[in-house]
């Protein structure tokens, strides 16, 4: 090998990666994530810094030379961390959950380890195998249909995030039916109240009607089971039957209601499915997988390389990290942590409607609680909020529904408990005291 | 809380994510990779496995119960290890690299610790922030344009692949110019080998200018530093001035061969960025980072929520893993990295230069050669590769030049020296040996 020299003697033909420098390194860090867990309660939920609080404080250029990882963690202790908003801290209830949990960091920690890039079967047998066999597995804890699985005349596939399985399944449905749609905007069905916010089955049997009578081939419906705004859930059967009669490709996602479904009494929401093309579910949002798992089944496979269901060649070997889940905790541990979940968002639920300053603005769905001060309107409602989460101690997230400003408090937290739910409301029943004299 | 009872008596109130257990068992868990990393020598590169060799051996469907890390892993030894192509061997010479670091090891286990989020400014400051930095640190090494960051008036993100940088830039510039080439097979120019299969600036110009002449509206050129197959350069300067003409959108996609302009003398395959709207290269092939870490930047930016300049909401932490690897190693090592394995690859070129059987194919670009035994033609060449992949010793793939049938031969793991290179020319000579007799 060519040797390369440098002024000032450093080394440089280096091992990146001497296992040894590995083994010792990493038990380091790992003693600091650690630490970072057991005090993560103490951090404000959401980031008090201002913006550009970063950008001035670290160097303009990258150093040439190396640095120790010593130093680097004391910047991440000093810099990054006051610079995060604590998705993993018992006190955050915004937004959808990020789920973690020590067998799904065993698991990433794996799959970084091995690094393999399973775009075909040949660059790593076992990574391709093995996603058949925790998609099958986990449809099967859904109650999917049989023909959702590789077993059965499909399969699924484990994308980085719903968006990518919308865009695949869309991709799959306009290629084949060479519709004239794209590009732009997806026709968009209003909802309301009246159903819950669910879309209306004869609304949408009327839009096709009407696409069709003005010349266009109506090819793809995405449903939802659990909406963004408040879990609202389609109704799946009826939907279907519109589309059927109309051969419009059906795609379900349930990001994170979907993760519900291995619970017997929540699986209804998913009945229908069987008349759906595909469907898709995050175990990221709830199934204490860690950041990006996103399955996908189809109802009709036909191929074996995982790269031709994904937008990317290159594959992270995802279907190890889910696999250590559902290993390591086994259905009914994952059942218990959706079930203490929801019990513990009908517990906050019970508490809002104690308090008759409040209302509980939509049905609550799943451990999302939709809610808000009665007076005031939107204005005295963010306010509010801004004045909750600006206190560190709890983080929620808001939502319009029908025109309305609405508070939104999910739970979904590893670490939360009982005690979080209720100092979180204590919090906010404080806050509106001060704003509401 | 409510509590659930089960009728084994397991525990079902449990903490997912409790410090110590994530401590104790992550512990565990890097001996594991360690042992691994110091062992991947021995295994056969490329897996010797049978389709479906997996799917015969693991259970049809999940346990309900709980199963012990210890017998998870010894799964792993027993199932998933011998199912592996080990893109960490030092013996991996095919496709590209799939870099990997301890540095880059140690950033995605903080960035799967912290797990936020981070699809705005506020999910957590640190993300986007640290975004920012390591984006404007990695372009500067790369001496891009000034306008291709933040303290210019573009900047920097960091995708999960090359496909979605493309995707992503095309669709900037589709919704853009509301171009009518959408859904459907962008236009392809042939290369040829007069130019080192680079694509020609005057075919190009021809093409637009029949574009024009049929009412179309040309809006996209997709060039390529370091092509797939053979690492071909395309003239950016010449193809930029072409486009700038006709306001064609120049993304520039140098996945693999981008990582070499960090080093002055490979920065002049770069010359003509200036002239480019985005560009983007995956450090995830050649510095170190693991998977998915793809940068790319754009001449403007314009918004400061990452989730408007990427196909998902959400969003991993990958800045922290990129930040990691630029500060433990500085710009002298991964310059050093990149210039060694360049040297190994012209080492490995001499040596097939040396015997009269073989031809090098397309000229040597970065650490890529391109070769193959001059009689026999594409069975033979098959033939040969397929009977040094099977001995396990060293892991080559093919492809496809100027409908010529090659080998190709890629030097970048971070584990290969200079006698894995010899043995493996050693290997795929006694192999032809054997052929040729």
């Amino acid at each position: 090998m060519d040797s390369f020299s440098c002024s000032n003697g450093l080394q440089l033909d280096f091992n990146p990666l001497d296992s040894e420098e590995l083994r010792e390194q990493a038990h380091v860090v790992v003693d600091f994530i650690a630490d970072y867990y057991r005090e993560v309660e103490k951090y404000p939920v959401r980031s008090q810094m201002e913006p550009n609080y970063l950008l001035n404080k670290l160097p303009e250029n990258a150093l040439d030379l190396p640095e120790s990882l010593e130093t680097i963690l004391e910047d991440v202790k000093r810099y990054i961390i006051p610079g995060l908003t604590h998705w993993q801290s018992p006190n955050f209830f915004a937004y959808y959950p990020a789920s973690s949990s020590t067998a799904g960091f065993l698991g990433e920690m794996l799959c970084t380890a091995f690094n393999v890039v399973g775009f075909s079967w040949i660059t790593s047998p076992a990574a391709t195998e093995l996603e058949f066999v925790v998609t099958d597995w986990l449809g099967r804890m859904l109650s999917l249909p049989k023909s959702f699985s590789f077993s059965g005349t499909g399969g699924g596939v484990i994308h980085g995030s719903a968006s990518e399985a919308v865009l695949c399944a869309l991709t799959h449905s306009a290629l084949e039916k060479a519709a004239g749609h794209l590009p732009g905007k997806p026709p968009v069905l209003l909802t309301s109240a009246a159903s819950d916010f669910a879309l209306s089955p004869g609304a949408f049997d009327t839009a096709l009607v009407a696409d069709v009578a003005a010349g266009l081939t109506p090819f793809f419906l995405c449903a939802t089971v659990g909406t963004t705004s408040s879990a609202a859930v389609d109704p799946l059967e009826e939907l279907g039957h519109v589309a059927n009669k109309y051969r419009v490709w059906v795609h379900v996602d349930a990001a994170y209601a979907g993760n519900a479904g291995i619970c017997p009494e929540f699986r209804h929401y998913l009945n229908g499915v069987e008349l759906a093309d595909s469907f898709s579910m995050s175990p990221h949002k709830w199934l204490l997988t860690y950041m990006d798992c996103c399955c996908t089944w189809v109802r009709d496979n036909g191929v074996v390389d995982y790269k031709d269901w994904q937008i990317a060649l290159n594959r992270r070997f995802r279907a190890i990290r889910l696999w250590l889940v559902l290993r390591r905790h086994g259905a009914v541990r994952l059942q218990s942590h959706i079930r203490s979940d929801v019990a513990l968002a009908r517990r906050f639920e019970m508490l809002v409607l104690g308090d008759i300053r409040f209302e509980v603005v939509a049905k609550r769905m799943f451990s999302l609680v939709c809610f808000r001060l009665v007076s005031g309107g939107s204005e005295l409602n963010a306010t509010l909020l801004e004045a909750v989460n600006a206190t560190g101690h709890a983080y929620m997230s808001h939502t319009v529904i029908g025109e309305v400003y609405v508070l939104r408090f999910v739970v979904g937290g590893a670490f939360t408990q009982e005690r979080h739910v209720d100092e979180a409301w204590k919090l906010i029943q404080e806050e509106a005291d001060a704003l509401l004299i």
